[in-house]
């Protein structure tokens, strides 16, 4: 048994104010510590809140500018790696990214959203790859908020040998009916362990729903949260994500020529 | 507003009984034809049974056979569209196939499962085409059972046009949870309409769990079975399709490249 002990951040964020955000991830990196916790997620854009457009060139930050390596610190000190939502500048061109700390402080790679939703399309690039992440636990996928509503990316992450999505949430009123079919559906249709951390609170006009989640690859929610703060540390057996490929074989009995021929024809 | 009523028939299933079948398939056309159904749609292999593989040559036959042939007059008849599984033979192959009749008793298309499941592999050969097919309400595609565990059907579906989903089901215990769940998130990533018939009772040691479902293009159930048998003629607005998708535009946000880059590599 290959056990993870993830902690879900389910924390509000105050917008456009970093410094304030620095130090409740720092809090809560300290607490899932406390809690014995692997790692810890945090929601979609979290040091600078969702809705900091006029401010994103004062917020945006290299992946290896202050705040990351801050953050880093506090992951190693504490013995916890941490998934962390952030506006990223490279070469002058701003990413909605998650980068994953190991438990020692060490940056091992981000994701850049894939999907932008609405506003963002002015704003950010969108990500051009599904990077999966091994781990000492496991092999590690991450999708961003709107990201979770394209069957595409999860699936991929599978068929690239991900166990485990951890999704950076910001998914706001009056939308949460969706995120629950959303995640129980990934989960399910790739047999694969979901967790996703959520906002809660108002940010500017927007309500988040919190109701962050472990969805295991059966597709039974394992955890849900509150429409308020929390920090659940939840534990999982990795290993049961094999036992549940063995039952319906979805990634050995998908026809993928064949949808590769559809597909084209179409786009 | 275009209307279209849809009869699901949540029906038991005689195995290898055809005589038997038929006989039960002209009673649900009369009695959706008399609830001013416009189209009627039976579960998987209802014909003949899902668990009829020793008598499958008895029980398969071509598409313009008698069976069909005597179920066009009936649907002409009545004025009732019908879709209907059945083992279709053609060239001494054996396919798990859908017919498509219309109300004036035509042949318009057939769709044959994609995604065989288990023992199936072994008797049937899987279909290569996702077909749409335009009807005078609306566009419709047609999934078969576990076809809808897999994203890739419906979503090549819906790219095509597809505004109406019909599956054949015969989802038998204990993987009711499931049937719920993804049929929800195929109507929800693809903002289109989604109806299930499934079958009922016992089949050789198979349980079927009904919960025939007709699911809202946002993802909310409009109805849904018991697990007796039912036959409910449902009424839907084929134009709230257009108004769902106006709403996150899953199929406009889609990364076509991408996902063919990234699905590339790992198949």
């Amino acid at each position: 048994m290959r056990q993870i002990n993830v902690a879900l951040a389910q924390v509000k964020c105050s917008l456009s104010n970093k410094e304030e955000n620095v130090r409740r991830i720092i809090e809560c990196i300290e607490s899932a510590g406390r809690k014995q916790a692997d790692y810890i997620l945090f929601p979609e854009l979290y040091t600078s809140g969702s809705f900091m457009h006029e401010n994103i060139v004062h917020l945006a930050e290299p992946l290896k500018g202050k705040t990351i390596t801050e953050i880093c610190k506090y992951a190693q000190k504490h013995n916890v790696g941490v998934v962390l939502g952030f506006p990223e500048i490279e070469n002058a061109k701003l990413f909605n990214t998650a980068v994953l700390i190991s438990k020692q402080g060490e940056i091992i790679g981000t994701y850049r959203k894939i999907h932008l939703f609405e506003i963002e399309k002015n704003i950010f690039e969108p990500g051009v790859d599904c990077p999966v992440f091994k781990l000492p636990e496991g092999k590690v996928g991450i999708m961003i908020s709107y990201d979770i509503e394209f069957p595409e990316v999860a699936r991929i992450l599978a068929i690239k040998g991900a166990q485990f999505i951890l999704v950076l949430g910001a998914n706001k009123f009056p939308s949460h009916p969706y995120q629950d079919v959303y995640l129980k559906a990934r989960a399910l249709e790739n047999h694969v362990f979901v967790a996703m951390a959520n906002k809660v609170g108002l940010e500017s006009n927007a309500l988040f729903v919190g109701e962050s989640s472990l969805i295991h690859p059966l597709g039974k929610t394992i955890h849900k949260c509150s429409n308020n703060e929390e920090l659940p540390v939840l534990s999982i057996n990795i290993e049961e994500t094999d036992i549940a490929r063995g039952n319906l074989d979805y990634l050995k009995n998908r026809r993928p020529t064949l949808y590769a021929k559809e597909d084209n024809h179409y786009t």
